[in-house]
């Protein structure tokens, strides 16, 4: 495990990790064999299998690794005092990480019940974390007074508009991805806020 | 192609469609072979292939027809006069039509890169006219006054929210597809309405 710690293989993973989610994203998980990934990433069988084990735990780390990630930064910003500050913040992070992780949110998507049973547990258990945390502030601006009563729906409501962007957003596109953050977080204050204003 | 107007080789080859759409959700349109599907259909191969001409083609028309069928009822709600009226419908629609057709809508999410480039483009071009109807009727609100003016990420935004519904909703679940529909309009008209209360 130790190889893993030094940062010269930790760069040299994520470069594989990486190419992997572009290809798989691109061409499918099923399309894309070993052989393929070792000349996108120049690299000889054995030393690419120093770095990897198989193919679906490369499905697995490329699952994994942008929703521990986003755990992180949630738990963080949960930390806050004022409840529409975190779901800017948790909107803003969510946003810049689907941009810079785009194929692995689309691989992720498309591929997760390709993982086998435990780990596909796993993945989707980190799914469910995530989801808490935006749970948990809703349920703080409610008691704060400032948004309305939490519900599940809304909870879905809220994330789908931003999990959506894995589809259209575009990096390279007109509107930064702190336009688009910024924009979709106004959107999820509408829904959450307290008074209806659409009856 | 006339066998395809008789009512009974209609519902056959419906029942087809639903099976295979629901075999693939479940495991994975590359990891179902068509002897699986014929056992799941109880039909030879012969009677099966009166049906279907290949793998590709039922997935071509599983990913199509939700589509087109949320066109055709999209196209009628936009004969509407009230913008608001129309959004409610096309909200209303695309929530049952998810429910109804949940195994369909995951089957074309996750494999629509696996179609050919031709077939590929015609199912995303039916995506785009789709999205276009929700724009004309953002564009018809904003012009009545009643919406704020049209922008693409206001329909995106609004567009994830319902299409995101495919991954959690639960047709036999303690809240109803009505139910649930009404409480994601709800959402979209406080998204789309025209005074901000979100600041």
């Amino acid at each position: 495990m130790l190889v893993f710690m030094k940062t010269g293989d930790l760069s040299q993973r994520e470069r594989i990790l990486k190419t992997a989610a572009q290809l798989f994203a691109r061409r499918g998980f099923h399309a894309v064999g070993m052989t393929e990934l070792q000349e996108a990433v120049q690299l000889g069988r054995g030393a690419l299998y120093h770095h990897i084990r198989s193919k679906e735990e490369l499905l697995y780390d490329i699952s994994r690794e942008y929703i521990s990630d986003l755990i992180a930064s949630a738990t963080e910003a949960g930390e806050e005092q004022d409840a529409r500050e975190i779901i800017q913040r948790l909107g803003r992070d969510l946003v810049h990480k689907i941009a810079s992780h785009q194929a692995e949110l689309t691989v992720c998507f498309r591929e997760v019940h390709s993982l086998t049973a435990e780990r596909h547990a796993e993945v989707m258990d980190l799914h469910v974390r995530y989801e808490g945390l935006w749970r948990s502030a809703m349920k703080k601006g409610a008691d704060q007074g400032c948004f309305r009563p939490y519900d599940s729906i809304l909870l879905k409501g809220v994330l789908g508009m931003y999990f959506y962007s894995y589809l259209w957003l575009r990096p390279g596109g007109a509107l930064g991805s702190n336009v688009i953050a910024e924009r979709l977080n106004e959107l999820a204050l509408r829904m959450l806020a307290r008074d209806s204003v659409a009856n």
